[in-house]
């Protein structure tokens, strides 16, 4: 069970009557991250398993943290700062196949005092081929997972990054 | 970047315009599976990663064919017939743990020639607790990812799992 | 790169002078435990790629510990007791493919006061065939990897499992 | 159960009585690679799952080939030659962490028609340091695991890789 080339028509999925609409925010910039798919993220159909996106997507993010200037390991360290997924969404188009180059292209959709929405889109870096894109909602917690607000460090560049600075 | 205890308030997404609502189908069956969190499983914020839960929908999907009286497996090598993952979706409530004996319950909330669409809940055994639920959406395809239509011999027991038999 | 069905022959490995010949604990219990292979886990040779034999030694060494009558995360919770691992060696004889039940059969080869020495070896369960072997070295130590001594309670069924009780 | 960062003091494995001393090939090349440790790859004891450093040769096997001169995919899909594991080790030393930048040095131990021999270290690459080392040994085969001979034109420049040019 792998994934499909062709597009699904007419059928998707609402949760929730609130809706934050991804599309509206275009002030939120674009970080870039790279990676080449391994043997071991290939399934029996010849492509990469469904699952390995939503660790790729947590190599969009933690890149993004770098080119703002932190990393997840010092939010989580220095200041018990961690970012729980509270739900996570990935429509795939076109599959990965095995020594792609990808590259992710992370975005953040929205942030709020303790909830991050972080949007990607999952590309072959050899022609710019549409392979996935999805969402991501976080929570910031601490180690014993009680939500917190960010730390004012953290914030103000993430409110950057989401062109809300 | 694990998942939060906490649930999410007034913050969903929703994708399209055209929309399936999951709750609406109360006919189709719920099929159980079982396994145990494995330590390879968990990440350093002592909990289950989160991609492993779309690994976890698979395991409910195959042993859901195999209560309807027939393998994934068979359904890939003796007719060409494969369930492409076209768009996966989960809501983190509450976090899995290590040697964790969990239950996935999944139902097929719709089925057409080519499209199935499961629902999942993933709950702790010990005692119930409700610790992720989603959807996927996915496309049925030959071993070169052209769209088909479901084999009848597959058809008629999805629509039977449905409650549209 | 999956794995042969073929064997290797004359070309193997010795590391050290010091030798331990897992054949002559004839006094080993034997403790089984199954699984099915996941779909996540085969690559696109077709067959389960290699490393996760690895994960699968780990359920073994789980499942025996359960069977000796406590688990692992009590070891880690209540007694602060780890295993961590030294050294593993993994021998592939006969690919395991998607959907196969698979048993792993572990022994204890050796234990001392702060050193695990476990043998393993995986069989398709439907016929029995053979389809890797290895072992892992096993240091205890607290959470701070500071090397400790087994807690009684443990040391002794585990030298009844090595069949030196 | 992750692993330690104590030597582990006079026990060791033999496996078998053909030996072949990966030391002695002191003509082999050594080619390096670099990844990032992702979260995924963490387990509950704060450090790497040990079975991802299986994945990590793989990437270090990978990227020789590369700068070899060709690659896996292309032995793959247009000589159907493939490298089939049928034997890995690896010994760890200190626990790789989250984030850490990773260097694998691989070099090719020996080779043979059919055959091929890999070494691994694995470094942080921060300061240096010993993570883990291994090796693997491989088979050629074809799509379907029948034993064959390298084509000539990867023959060539894996035996220069190994010191035998």
């Amino acid at each position: 069970m792998t994934f499909l080339s062709a597009p699904v028509n007419g059928c998707m999925i609402s949760w929730n009557t609130v809706v934050m609409q991804p599309e509206n925010n275009t002030h939120a910039q674009t970080y870039e991250a790279q990676l080449r798919v391994r043997y071991a993220e290939t399934d029996q159909m010849g492509v990469v398993y469904h699952s390995n996106y939503i660790v790729w997507f947590e190599v969009g993010r933690v890149e993004m943290l770098r080119q703002l200037g932190f990393t997840y390991r010092d939010m989580e360290q220095q200041d018990d700062t961690h970012i729980a997924v509270a739900d996570v969404h990935c429509r795939f188009k076109s599959p990965a196949r095995y020594d792609d180059l990808i590259t992710i292209r992370t975005r953040l959709i929205n942030v709020r005092e303790s909830l991050l929405h972080f949007g990607y889109e999952v590309v072959r870096a050899a022609d710019g081929k549409a392979l996935a894109e999805g969402e991501s909602i976080h929570i910031v917690v601490n180690s014993e997972f009680k939500r917190m607000h960010l730390p004012r460090k953290y914030l103000a560049p993430f409110l950057e990054a989401a062109g809300k600075g």
